[in-house]
């Protein structure tokens, strides 16, 4: 048995974990993401952290088929990141930096595709060989799996779906500093702004009026207990959803859409909403694709990250 | 040296061509599509052309390394047709088929998605790992190749990015059913009703208003010649067409956007006009891809259907 680890870099934590070639995790930990100088003790302490634990647990470098990471920002095929704001990290081949630290070989994956890859192998979409995965958090993020394969991109930003552009005509700028892009109005944050601008737009009377700084999981709790207004909102939510999804999946034509991040502790009632809308939008011939909920939370990347390696070294 | 087939089989005709295993198209020929009979003689006409064209070559069967087809209809990665409404056909196996009516191996995909491929390998993507393939015609399909692969799709419906949608207030309805599909705006038959709309929404002179049944290339001609009523209804094409492939390459990133399909013989015009609206819609990262014209023109579905087969039978 050979085993491994994958390492979910972002940009306050690393989470590390230990797997078996099973895909089993072992065992998972982390340590802090020190970005001062550059970000340049990122690696060290990356690689201080997995030799120390081979050591405290007696593990010997044979039986280590190699590294996975995933990073938060863009990397290509090759291991090139090009740069990570966050992390005050410029363009250099983050494979090979790690490999030398560490002595094994090295997969590296943008942070949002991997987790993908981690939802499609042990998550909510095990057993697809096509996938899209979504997360719906402060921003709009996800990953494409085609084939068994994530989806890198030539410049290493594959599956920045959250800045497909839905509404040209929009006033006010998304991060990006485009107008009108789907992180504006899928994620927590942009239903958020859907509300607000709602409750201005009628004057209809609502629980949520009651409530300063209205968030996405006001918007859920209040539609769930009937209010009409809610409801109204996450409509509209669930239109640029459907609008969003509909056309990625016409392009895409995916088994399954699995959906993450912060709105989809929604459940349940996220899935219904958004597949009714779905099928206003995709082409008929792709309407097939089903939807998931995401099942490995915060253990997405290190999953995603760990597979990355194996499939790379792996027997 | 083997050899093999490349056929793209068309509402119409089927145009079949002969391969050496480098790629070189050696012989093409075409022969009608009989659509009477649920299609059912299709097959069998296409078989017995292949064996007559070995019989009267005097070409060992052995040295035959397979077929590649398109069709006009969903395909999925294992060879079943979902329904090609043109031909007559209903849901099968159609590899299967024609290899047991050849006795050769026999790999098929659908025939936007293989024309992509022969683009890719040996028309304006030559070289590239990603690519997007766009053929604007009456309508507007596509193909998107992934580290050299074909994206097929889970329903055989891969990169039907004619009917991603651009505009959900549209009131007039696409082929499809649907309202605010790319190929309302971006086909020829989008741009000549792009056209309608402008010369009656505005009273500028023009001289387009002297042509009955404005189209595509009238815009274009009257636009390169100075006429800027003709540019402003281009302009509405191009922004259309930034907003359609900004969101697609913002979520596959890929190197090259290869144009195709009727519309492409604007040539630079079109690569010039597009690039500048693209820039406005992709996502940073992934703004790095280039625009080409494709250069296979008719020849596209025989290389890529013939590509194929190579990829899944050759040495």
């Amino acid at each position: 048995m050979k085993y491994g680890f994958g390492i979910d870099l972002g940009g306050t934590t690393v989470k590390l974990a230990y797997f078996d070639e099973n895909g089993t995790m072992l065992d998972k930990w982390e340590i802090p993401t020190v970005t001062a100088n550059a970000g340049s003790q990122i690696l060290p302490d990356i690689a201080a952290s997995v030799k120390d634990y081979l050591a405290k647990n007696n593990i010997a470098p044979e039986s280590i088929l190699g590294l996975g990471i995933g990073v938060p920002g863009p990397v290509d095929g090759k291991g090139v990141v090009n740069k990570c704001i966050n992390l005050g990290w410029g363009v250099f081949n983050i494979a090979e930096t790690l490999s030398s630290l560490t002595g094994f070989p090295v997969k590296a994956g943008n942070d949002a595709n991997v987790a993908a890859l981690g939802e499609y192998w042990k998550g909510g979409g095990a057993g697809c060989e096509n996938m899209v995965f979504v997360t719906l958090g402060t921003g709009v993020g996800g990953g494409i799996v085609i084939g068994g394969n994530l989806l890198h991109g030539t410049h290493g930003s594959g599956a920045e779906i959250g800045h497909m552009v839905l509404n040209p005509k929009e006033t006010v700028a998304c991060n990006c500093g485009k107008y009108g892009c789907v992180e504006q109005y899928c994620s927590a944050t942009g239903i958020a702004r859907l509300a607000k601008n709602h409750l201005t737009a009628t004057e209809a009377a609502s629980a949520l009026r009651a409530v300063d700084n209205v968030t996405a999981k006001d918007v859920f709790d209040a539609a769930k207990n009937g209010d009409a207004v809610a409801q109204e909102i996450l409509n509209q939510f669930y239109d640029y959803m459907g609008q969003f999804l509909g056309s990625l999946c016409s392009a895409v034509d995916p088994e399954v859409v699995v959906l993450g991040g912060g709105v989809s502790k929604a459940g349940q009632v996220l899935i219904d909403g958004v597949s009714a809308y779905f099928h206003k939008y995709v082409f008929h011939a792709a309407s097939g694709a089903r939807f998931a909920l995401a099942s490995l939370f915060n253990d997405a990347g290190a999953y995603g990250a760990f597979k990355l390696a194996l499939d790379a070294f792996g027997a």
